[in-house]
């Protein structure tokens, strides 16, 4: 029995196609059996015969009635078993899991100050890009490794302020440093089966490799750089190593180190991954030359990216992939398109054309360096000689080895968290999950220098229970 | 001998760092030498202290020199035959290669009209979102599926236009087809060898599933959908299929094949990806739901685009996975993430939620409507009897198959080129890169009916030479 509610907000036709379609999927309409012409079934249901015709034309289009010349519509063939109708949706909720939890002092390692991001300026190059560049939106952009005119501002930017030897046409703008790493990945498997990283290191690197099928080899890294003898040993042949300012650690690789590390790429048909994230942020002296600068043409992938300095949320990085790679990277993707917006990539370039980018870095430095500053004091006065800081001097995190008696990392950030605290676990830098001694990594780059001070006494109090790092 | 040249751009540190770090990496300053103290070499060049001080600094940070307490500066022991100095960049101009050829005639299958893109509102709405969340752009996004926001807009759109049955929880926005593919291909590695793809059909999907080692199995296409027969036989325990709108031939799958291939991957445990890319688009009756809509519970992967219908540069697409992946889901992507802006994700959800979206739709699928039908009038003129359309009546192309006596697609291809015609060749579809007969891919966004009608005017006199085709 076919009914239709005027006072329903599914148009007429809507209401028909559903009804039919349901005794169609149900069987109550058998195989092959024949539909009402428009006619009949429009006076049945005293509706117009557009409204009945709309509902066939559908279930036509669907596939669940088929037609016969000059002898109307019929019921086609299904097999009922497998096709219960679709339940209703549950009403939602914005489920508060994903929003992000406020703490009310974040010592995540890379976090900037939510204040940093220069928007005005952003927004105008923005604008300028959408008037610009509106046309292009209509179109798959034409070159998979990113708008031209970045890549060469990106190459004169490397090549100043870091060091980087290269063209325009080796740089790949990529959505973040894993889809780089993912390229990257895909690109080696064919010739490499395992790559060796830094341990303690970033973790991103190592589930990035794993999830593309290579033995990971987590490699010691001390303040003379990765270790030399174990990274021959370890029967890789690809090193992903952060030179500049290891991370979590903080070292600078020292030239002997680097030299031997290219030394190791050019003997073996080796290759080294030089990830180069943060290293604007260095407070004393000038930035440390990437690695790459002092071989151009060796088997060195280098990686950087904006977002220890601009924006992590833009989900902007870029690759400079040596000569040699260039064919057969080309070759495999083929058939791919960028990851990141033209309206985004167009903004950067003109956020750098116009020196806003240089700028934005020598205030950032400033700014940062004060926090780390402040930071140093505030760990000196609430822990003194309980700890000791590793890596400072640079980015937006150190390292604090506690040398005091203490609870441990796992109860340490239980208590955190119940003060408010949020601190990442320096043990998941650590290749076995588990750092022997409790290292606190603290990011300073989200907090005031005043907020960081009192995240910094309440742990020193957490950690040693000393009286004055009551919660309040 | 050490010169400072006052004149040079070049601080005058820097100079004094760049002369003492060649000799050092030269040999020309042996290991262990001792540099001279910073008041005698500041005296000998008649500079200041400082100038010696920074340069002194930078040697030392980088590991060139090491210092003795109270004795100064030593030269470090390196590797001399590794580093020479890195050769002096050429310089550079825009290299023509990446910029896009502008074709008088662009018949490319996924463009749209130049003019289309709301710029205005897209506008508005980027500016609300960075005034609104321009502090978010500190830290890293925390869900690496996605702005939860635009999660529940799509949720709610996909419902009500795609029937597409999910929750939030389960939709992963992407940074376009390929990166979502991807991210799917990992996940399924482990528990599947090989996934078939419809033939002809998108070469896209099967580039990243070979990539990531999958056995790529094409399987034939028809009317009445993929030929389950030859899926069955084919040992592939994924499939990709287009069932709103096959690609490129335009087929809707039947609602009968639609069930058996939702039995299909109940039976085996296999599964099915469902690439609804651009079904917003259809020309007669409403666009045809989704397969996923039919058994939100089945293994059914789908996934959508903005690309199709507001802009394929803004590199922005969506996944909603079924439920039982979702744990695997986000394990092997803990450390992951988003891939796209979240200025961009913000700027959609605004878009979306002020009901641009769906506006936008309707006027896109009026507008290419229009250039839809004109075209089939075109072709109807220019080529007569000599050749059918194929998968008319919805999305961004048609097939045109030449009956007639014709060159073949390559030559086609050639002689379009040199009038200014862009054409993707249709071969580019199938498995074995060979069409069997002339197959012509005419995608009618991105002209104005009257260029489109020009075009294929041309288009019929270069396949079959009648005088009215000469090249003005």
């Amino acid at each position: 029995m076919l009914t239709l509610n005027a006072n329903d907000i599914t148009p007429l036709y809507k209401q028909l196609y559903q009804q039919i379609r349901e005794q169609v999927l149900s069987g109550r309409l058998a195989a092959h059996a024949k539909l009402p012409s428009v006619r009949d079934l429009a006076a049945e249901l005293a509706t117009s015969r557009n409204t009945v015709e709309g509902a066939y034309q559908e279930l036509y289009a669907e596939g669940y009635i088929y037609s016969r010349e000059r002898s109307g519509y019929f019921v086609s063939v299904l097999d009922h078993d497998v096709a219960p109708l679709p339940a209703a949706p549950k009403p939602r909720a914005a489920d508060s899991a994903c929003t992000p939890v406020d703490y009310r002092y974040d010592f995540h390692p890379a976090r900037l100050d939510p204040a940093s991001f220069p928007s005005a300026i952003w927004r105008r190059c923005f604008i300028e890009s959408l008037q610009e560049h509106g046309r292009e939106l209509a179109g798959y952009p034409a070159d998979f490794q990113g708008d031209w005119e970045l890549r060469c501002h990106l190459q004169g930017y490397l090549e100043r302020s870091r060091g980087v030897i290269c063209e325009p046409e080796q740089i790949v703008i990529c959505s973040g440093l894993q889809q780089g790493l993912d390229l990257v990945a895909h690109l080696l498997k064919e010739s490499h089966g395992s790559v060796a990283v830094e341990d303690p290191g970033y973790p991103l690197p190592r589930s990035v490799f794993h999830n593309n099928q290579f033995r990971v080899v987590p490699v010691p890294v001390r303040a003379s750089g990765i270790d030399l003898v174990r990274l021959r040993e370890s029967g890789a042949s690809i090193v992903y190593v952060t030179p500049s300012h290891q991370l979590p650690l903080g070292y600078v690789m020292p030239i002997a180190s680097r030299l031997k590390v290219i030394e190791w790429a050019e003997a073996g048909g080796n290759l080294v991954i030089e990830d180069d994230y943060d290293s604007e942020l260095r407070y004393h002296g000038k930035p440390i030359p990437s690695l790459q600068g002092l071989r151009p043409d060796a088997n060195i992938i280098y990686t950087g990216t904006f977002s220890k300095i601009l924006s992590p949320a833009l989900r902007m990085s870029y690759l400079v992939l040596p000569r040699a790679l260039l064919a057969p990277f080309r070759a495999l993707y083929r058939d791919y398109f960028p990851t990141v917006s033209l309206l985004e990539q167009k903004t950067m370039e003109r956020f750098m054309a116009q020196g806003f980018w240089e700028r934005h870095i020598r205030r950032m430095r400033i700014t940062c360096q004060k926090k780390h500053d402040a930071l140093l004091n505030s760990i000196e006065r609430h822990f003194g000689n309980r700890a000791v800081v590793v890596g400072q001097g640079a980015g937006l995190h150190v390292v604090l080895q506690l040398l005091a008696e203490n609870p441990g990392e796992a109860e340490i950030m239980q208590r955190a968290a119940r003060q408010g605290i949020h601190l990442l676990p320096f043990s998941a830098t650590c290749a076995t999950g588990e750092s022997g001694a409790a290292n606190l990594l603290l990011g300073f780059g989200g907090m005031t220098s005043a907020e960081a001070d009192e995240g910094i006494r309440l742990l020193s109090g957490l950690c040693f229970g000393n009286s004055s790092a009551r919660a309040d």
